[in-house]
């Protein structure tokens, strides 16, 4: 399987090569990494791979891994398990994928169906299952009960998270603390933990890894509120990319946030209608992302953004300057450039 | 929480007597089994125990965690670990029940509304998640890496069980071959990790652990044969449950598969109208009953789990006589005589 990079929605040299030469400092490891995935979503049931694969080959940008192998890099690791832990996470990320497009009802996934669309919600609920079951077998062939407590703390906080994020749905009264908490369980949380294996199999000290479980955490939280940035943004349909998801699906994210504590009355009911009883019609989208810009709740949500990718930057000042470190802290700059 | 044990369907007091006289024997454990269970499900976010609580709440037999429970005890296990691996086996059941529900839409679980019907498939499929997570986390603390491969492996074999199952719905061709290997993943495998469990905590050798895992598969194996037949008893029908939801969901069992394989064209061609096409009217299910009535493959059904059952009865064989022992047995056909 290739590695699939999507390198969409980016501008300018400078930027692309931010992820791109990430992925190059890693990349024999992502190749071997792809294989583990490819290996380990086998089943005799042969819905299971086809599914799986459809998910897992229709790209994605394989962040995740990369976090756990890069970091691994970065903490001078020599060995192999940062190869099967980089399969788990990213596992364990599919599963949530799996299962998020039941719950959001969703037919695309990265601009293709998504397979709840292709193969309906009853084999993506249990092809998620499996596969989040697969990824706790092959941490139990590790062997290492640090490394399953990560994951398995992040994934029962992940899950937290996602429902969370349903109680949130359709209130508008949603405060931006609520918020963080969701974004900081459903997406943070598993960079932390990506990221941290690092460490944990380099055997180094507790700071590094409290610092590299830092850079993801807050790494991750950047990545999502630039993502919510996305959904809204012109920038996007210019690409081909559809946006407004979260609008249709009636979810509270910062830039919605931001914009209903700034708004009038009359623009409060406007949320209202539109997001909590999802009275939608033509042009409110427009209208929405008019009012967003009234009130600059975008660029102040990328802002935001800025000030975890600060935090994130100067998680790595403990380790030693290197390639490896210059390119993670330039991931940073990548994510949150990506809206312009 | 009160133990809750369901005696419907039962008759006569020495059948009822069996799982009362096993949950007796580990009463002490149960209840503090059903602690970890409410201390465990509980998170910050309050939909999580809500909607765990009704399911877990709603009764069950508990049997899984009684097997985990009662291996222990006969392995002679003095220690406490068994207690919060039997909630994690019960963790895992409820996970796959929420699950299960969301997969075959069902709006009824043990005669009360099912979690999806009351919160909607969003919060069934995350909770699930959650309890599947929490399940890992509690063998993580346990901190026994052959425990965690144990239910690993169970887990994964689950959600190929069910993906199985969902592969052989509306399928009247299916095999009796594929039907065992269904019910052998999705069922069977959960018991045989919880029985083996026991042997596992207790360090007894790899012999008794055998002894245990065979006797739970094959347990596993009769009980599920005699569900399959109770979908289509009319001794339920007389205790106020529902029947034939098998039938209603397109759902292959042994019964059907063998009355497709002892009926004539025409009868064929009823079960593919009704089952494959689902092309269901007033009476079809009437019509089902009959015809399996007419080839006896409710009764035949019945003697296939007689064999599992007899199975599991000679796989304690290796252990000495004790009071516990007798009633493991004496559980096999509690769980093959609830058909009558």
């Amino acid at each position: 399987m290739a590695v699939v990079v999507d390198f969409e929605g980016l501008r300018g040299d400078g930027v692309k090569h931010a992820l791109d030469h990430v992925s190059a400092l890693v990349a024999d490891d992502l190749v071997k990494v792809n294989q583990v995935i490819v290996d380990k979503m086998d089943s005799p049931v042969a819905l299971i791979p086809q599914l799986a694969g459809h998910i897992i080959a229709a790209g994605g940008k394989r962040l995740r891994p990369i976090m756990t192998l890069a970091s691994s890099a970065l903490c001078g690791y020599q060995g192999e398990r940062h190869i099967s832990l980089a399969a788990c996470v990213e596992f364990i990320h599919t599963a949530t994928l799996l299962h998020d497009d039941v719950v959001d009802d969703s037919d695309l996934r990265r601009g293709q169906d998504s397979a709840k669309a292709v193969w309906g919600n009853q084999a993506s609920v249990l092809v998620g299952d499996f596969l989040f079951s697969r990824a706790f077998q092959l941490m139990v062939h590790d062997g290492s009960l640090r490394v399953l407590k990560i994951l398995s703390d992040a994934s029962a906080t992940i899950a937290e998270g996602e429902v969370m994020q349903l109680m949130t749905t359709n209130d508008t009264e949603t405060s931006e603390e609520a918020y963080m908490d969701v974004i900081r369980a459903k997406t943070a949380k598993l960079f932390a933990a990506a990221s941290e294996i690092g460490a944990v199999v380099a055997e180094r000290p507790a700071t590094e890894a409290a610092a590299l479980e830092s850079y993801g955490t807050n790494f991750g939280i950047a990545f999502q509120l630039v993502d919510d940035v996305l959904d809204y943004s012109a920038e996007q349909t210019k690409l081909g990319k559809t946006i407004g998801d979260d609008f249709r699906e009636g979810k509270i994210t910062l830039p919605v946030v931001l914009a209903w504590r700034r708004g009038t009355d009359g623009e409060r009911q406007f949320w209202r209608n539109t997001l909590e009883t999802m009275e939608q019609s033509d042009g409110d989208l427009e209208e929405a992302i008019g009012l967003m810009n009234k009130y600059d709740t975008l660029t102040d949500t990328i802002e935001r953004s800025r000030h975890y990718g600060a935090i994130a930057r100067d998680s790595l000042g403990l380790f030693p300057d290197s390639e490896i470190k210059q390119a993670l802290r330039d991931l940073i700059d990548f994510c949150i450039d990506r809206a312009y």
